[in-house]
C-alpha cells in the first residue's frame, strides 16, 4: 500500500515534470511517475511532443522490469492508437499494478484507457490532485472541449492604455526584459497573428528571439489577418516556417482552419483593430497586457470600441498573474476562472464530446 | 562612542518613528531617539502634528535627564520659534552632548540648527542615512522646494483604461479594498480636489471612511475646480469641512492658493478633464492608478489628450510600488525618482531657499 500523500506527492512531481514538455503541438502536456510498493520513485517521464513516446511509455522505457509498480500519471492513459499505441495497453503489457491519474482524458478517441486497465485487473485510481492537473491544462482542455486554438491576446500600452503616440511612433513603449517576455511567449504558441495594419505599419519579423536577437528554437507560424496584401518585401517574407495570410476578417473561420492544422495556441499581437475585433467576437482566452510606466494620452488605444454601453455588460476577467518585467508590469487574465476541466464544467457544446484525439 | 552601526540603527527606528505622525498638515514627519553613551536607547519621540511637540522635544520630555545623551533625529533640529521654540535650544538646555541627525532642514527660517548646536559646544553629525530621510520626505521636500502642494492624481480605470462605460454608468470598476484603499488615501492628504463635471455628474460625498462607511478621523478638506455651480442639493455641501470652490480653470493659482492655506498635499480625485489638464500643466507628482480586470472599450478614457505628439515627448513615470488590492491591481509612480531632498538636487527654484518654514 502507497499512503494517499505518497500518491499526491507523486503527482505534484508527475505535473512538474509534464511542465517540461511544450505547450505547442497539439498534445497536452503530461508527466508520469513510476512508484515501487513502498512509495519510492524509481522512474520518471514525460511527453516531448507529438510524434514523440506518451509520459507513460517515456517512464516504462527508463526501467528494466515494471512489474507490480504503481504509475502516477497527470492524464488517463490514453486508448487510442495515434502516431504511438495505447498507453492502457503499453502499462497492461507491462505488468504495472496499479495506475493512479489527475484527470479523465477528454478526448472522444483516446478515452476509455481507466476501463480497459481495469478490465485487465489493473487497479485503478482516478482523480488524485485533479484540480491542479485542471488549472495546469486550461488552455488545451478549453481548446479540446471547443475545437479552437486557446486565443491569447497581447498588447503593450503606457499606464493610460495608449499603443502608440499620436504621430504613430511606438519605439519603444516596454523595455527590454518585457520585450524579452514576449518571445518567450511567442516561442510557446503554435501560431503568432497579427492584422495587415500592423504589417504595414511596423514591417514585424514575426520570430521567436532570444536576447541576442538569436532565433530560439521553437518558431510559432506568423498568421496575418486581412485582405491587403503582405508586401513583396515584407520580412515576414524571410520568415524561417513562412506565413500564412487569411485574406478574409472572419477570426472565427480562420481560428477554424488553424485548429485543423494542429494550431493549439494562437498568440495574437495586435493591433487594435484585430485585438478589439477579436475581444468583441468573444475569441479572446488569455490577455497578457504590459503596462510601461508612462503617459501618453491621444488617440492611439490598445483597444477601441467594444460594442459595450453599459457596466453590467462590461468584459470582466480572472486575473492570474502580474509581475515586474524591469521598469515594466505584465498582466496575466483570462476569461475563463481557474479550473476549467470540461468534465467538471460541461457546456452543451462540450457534451457531446467533441473534444480532439491526440496524435 | 557609538558605533556608526548602532547610530544607523538608531535613524532607522527614528525613521520608522517619524512614519507614526500623519503626512498632512504642513508639518515633516520627524522622529528622534536618545541613546546613552554606550548607544542604549532612552526614549523616542515623533511629531504628532502641526501644533504639537516636535520630535526633539517629545522624546527630551520623556526622560527625566537629558544630559550627556545622544540625539538621533531624521531631520536636522530647526532653529526657529514656531508655535514651538526651537528645537536647537532645546536640546542645548537639556544638556544633550551629541545631535545625529539624516536630512538637513531645507527651510529658509527653521535652517540653522546645526549651527546653533555647534556654536554651543554640542558635537553634531550630520547625513546618518540622508537618502533614507529623503527618499521618506519627498513628497514634503519637493512641495517645500516648490511652495506648491504635492499633487497625487488618483483614478480607477479597466486594463484598457476606460474609466466609464459608453452610457456613463461607472459602478463599480474597482472592488470593495480598492475602494477602501482610496478612503485611506484621502485621509492622508489635505485637501482632495475635483472638477465640477465630477460634482454634477456623480454627486460625490467626498469625504474619507472607514470600511463600515463611518467618517474618519482625518478628513481632507473637498476642493472643487471650474466655473460652473456646485447644485444646492449636492452631498458635498453637508461635508464636515465645508469645501471650497475655484470658480476658475487654473490649477496652479489654485494649487498657490492651497498651499498658502497649510495645504501640503492634494488628492486630485478626476475626472479625465481635471486629470488630463493637470498632467498636462506637470503639476502632478504622484499616481495611484487603480486597475480593475475588466474590459470595456468605447469612449470614455481615464485620461484624454496631453498633447504629447510622439514617442521622445512621452512621460516618463518611475515605478514606486504596485500591489493587488482584491481583484485589482493599484500602480504607484512618480514625476521625480526616488530620493529628492533639494540640497542633493536643486533647481533654480530652489537655490534662493524658498522653502517654507515650519509651523
Ligand atoms: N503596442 C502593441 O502591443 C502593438 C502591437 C501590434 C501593433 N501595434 C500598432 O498598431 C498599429 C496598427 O494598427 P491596426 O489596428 O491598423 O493593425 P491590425 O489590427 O494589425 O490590422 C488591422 C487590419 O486587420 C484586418 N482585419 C483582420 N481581421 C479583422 C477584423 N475582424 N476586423 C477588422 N479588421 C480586421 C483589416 O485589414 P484589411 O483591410 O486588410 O482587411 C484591418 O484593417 C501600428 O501602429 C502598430 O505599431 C501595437
Ligand atoms: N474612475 C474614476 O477614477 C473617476 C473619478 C472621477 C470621475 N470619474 C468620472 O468622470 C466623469 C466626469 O468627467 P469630467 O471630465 O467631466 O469631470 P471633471 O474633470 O471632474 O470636470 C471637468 C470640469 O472641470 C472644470 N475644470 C477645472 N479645471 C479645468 C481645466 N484645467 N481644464 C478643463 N476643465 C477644467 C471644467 O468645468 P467648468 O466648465 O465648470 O469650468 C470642466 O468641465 C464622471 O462620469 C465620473 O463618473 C471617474
Amino acid at each position: 500500500m502507497i499512503s494517499s500523500r505518497a500518491l499526491d506527492e507523486a503527482m505534484r512531481h508527475a505535473l512538474s515534470l509534464a511542465a517540461h514538455g511544450p505547450t505547442t503541438g497539439g498534445n497536452p502536456q503530461v508527466g508520469c511517475v513510476l512508484l515501487d510498493e513502498s512509495g519510492v520513485m524509481v522512474a520518471e517521464g514525460w511527453h516531448r511532443g507529438a510524434g514523440t513516446p506518451h509520459a507513460e511509455t517515456d517512464a516504462l522505457s527508463r526501467v528494466a522490469d515494471a512489474a507490480g509498480l504503481t504509475a502516477v500519471v497527470t492524464l488517463e492513459p490514453c486508448n487510442h492508437t495515434g502516431r504511438t499505441g495505447p498507453c492502457a495497453q503499453a502499462l497492461i503489457d507491462a505488468g504495472v499494478r496499479r495506475v493512479v491519474f489527475a484527470l479523465s482524458d477528454p478526448g472522444q478517441d483516446s478515452a476509455g484507457g481507466a476501463d480497459r486497465l481495469r478490465a485487465a485487473g489493473v487497479e485503478v485510481i482516478a482523480g488524485v490532485l485533479e484540480a491542479e492537473a485542471s488549472e495546469f491544462l486550461t488552455p488545451w482542455l478549453v481548446a479540446a472541449a471547443r475545437r479552437r486554438p486557446w486565443v491569447t491576446a497581447k498588447w503593450a500600452s503606457t499606464l493610460d492604455g495608449r499603443i502608440a503616440a499620436a504621430d504613430g511612433t511606438s519605439r519603444w513603449i516596454t523595455g527590454t526584459a518585457a520585450r524579452q517576455h514576449v518571445h518567450e511567449q511567442r516561442a510557446g504558441n503554435d501560431a503568432i497573428m497579427v492584422g495587415t495594419g500592423t504589417v504595414l505599419a511596423d514591417d514585424p519579423a514575426l520570430t521567436a528571439r532570444g536576447d541576442a536577437g538569436e532565433l530560439l528554437e521553437r518558431q510559432p507560424l506568423p498568421v496575418v489577418l486581412g485582405e491587403r496584401e503582405v508586401p513583396a518585401d515584407a520580412r515576414l517574407r524571410q520568415h524561417p516556417l513562412g506565413f500564412i495570410q487569411f485574406a478574409t476578417r472572419d477570426l472565427a473561420s480562420a481560428l477554424d482552419d488553424l485548429w485543423r492544422r494542429d494550431v493549439g495556441r494562437v498568440y495574437v499581437e495586435g493591433g487594435p483593430t484585430l485585438i478589439s475585433a477579436a475581444i468583441s467576437a468573444g475569441l479572446v482566452d488569455e490577455y497578457h497586457i504590459y503596462l510601461s510606466p508612462m503617459l501618453l494620452g491621444g488617440p492611439r488605444h490598445a483597444v477601441g470600441d467594444l460594442g459595450i454601453t453599459t457596466m453590467t455588460d462590461a468584459l470582466r476577467l480572472h486575473l492570474r498573474d502580474f509581475r515586474r518585467l524591469g521598469d515594466d508590469i505584465v498582466v496575466m487574465a483570462r476569461t475563463v476562472p481557474g479550473p476549467t476541466h470540461p468534465s467538471l464544467d460541461r457546456g452543451d457544446d462540450v457534451a457531446h464530446g467533441i473534444a480532439p484525439e491526440r496524435h
